[in-house]
């Protein structure tokens, strides 16, 4: 289904959404979908912004003007292909908490250029810029995950000691693992069982 | 430190073990060493195998003879890499054994060769031959791992239905992760901590 970029009736949800941002909105989106595409082609370090705004049929000025430099349209695309950031959920119980983050990082990473984003970074991961922004986004990643298992800890579920970040390592590393460099389908009885062994070894009684 | 093609007296150890091999061992140790730098430059798609022959200093037919297709060179230099097949360990405790093994893991997985090599492997892992080797390869490595899992099992100590590859994979995931993926160090504390809250997720009591 394409979106015609000429107004028509406004018969659709969204619509006035589209309205209001109306073209700056497009550019956006056009942007960082060719800013990702060129990412997955050739990498961070041989990207040029010059070839995203030719590709997006814009011209750089446009792009400079929102994104000063190479590392900020990056991470806007690479923010743009993930989604909202993830609230952490509450369906009250720990391990429910972990399924559901898991269920949703399962089915994000599972999509073609998340896996070409994967391996760029993976390749390019010495590149200062890279470091630095894959960091933050770790660390965007990381926040629901340790809220819902501070959460727990503060109900006193978890033994004490119990290190968040490493629960979240255990859980995630091992998808990560599958999808990326087994190329390995991951399905829900996985993702049950793996939830439940680390939240079995985190818990602080059965 | 090198080492002379040239015979000369026999004083170090290991002079022996050289003698008999002779030319021909040499030949093999220059050979793979060629091969797994040229995979660390190019990759495995690149490589050609006059490219390495030429930098061990040896016909590319001397080269044929002993591997006569470029994947069996490369699964022979990573090999050689990797060094001699772990035996399990058997430190009388699950705990204990599987430390050993993620020990040895880590300090093995931290070497830059190792690490141009996971790069490579991830990213060129579409290429059928590729998918081949790294399948093989990771049979090879978890070998020692479901052995020591399985014996814990075959003793009655872990839960019924545990998944010997699950537990393999909560452990050595997380530290590859760190280690390639974040380049963050990964210390005795955080493998002794991570192997605690798996196996305490696997055991059948505490």
């Amino acid at each position: 289904m394409t979106r015609s970029a000429a107004p028509d009736p406004p018969r659709r949800t969204g619509e006035r959404r589209a309205r209001i941002g109306g073209r700056s909105e497009r550019v956006v989106r056009d942007v960082l979908q060719a800013a990702a595409a060129e990412l997955g082609k050739v990498g961070y370090a041989a990207l040029r912004v010059e070839n995203v705004a030719a590709a997006a049929g814009v011209n750089k000025t446009t792009v400079y003007r929102r994104w000063p430099a190479k590392a900020d349209l990056v991470a806007a695309a690479i923010r743009e292909m993930r989604g909202p950031a993830q609230a952490p959920p509450d369906t009250g119980s720990l391990r429910g908490d972990l399924l559901h983050l898991i269920r949703e990082y399962a089915a994000r990473a599972a999509s073609p250029e998340k896996k070409i984003l994967a391996r760029m970074l993976t390749v390019e991961q010495d590149h200062p810029e890279v470091k630095q922004l894959v960091r933050a986004l770790r660390e965007e990643h990381q926040a629901p995950w340790l809220a819902v298992i501070r959460r727990a800890a503060a109900r006193g579920e978890l033994r004490p000691g119990s290190d968040p970040r490493l629960i979240q390592e255990a859980i995630t590393a091992p998808v990560f693992s599958r999808l990326f460099r087994h190329d390995e389908p991951v399905d829900d009885a996985y993702l049950g069982a793996l939830v439940d062994l680390v939240a079995r070894g985190a818990e602080s009684s059965r």
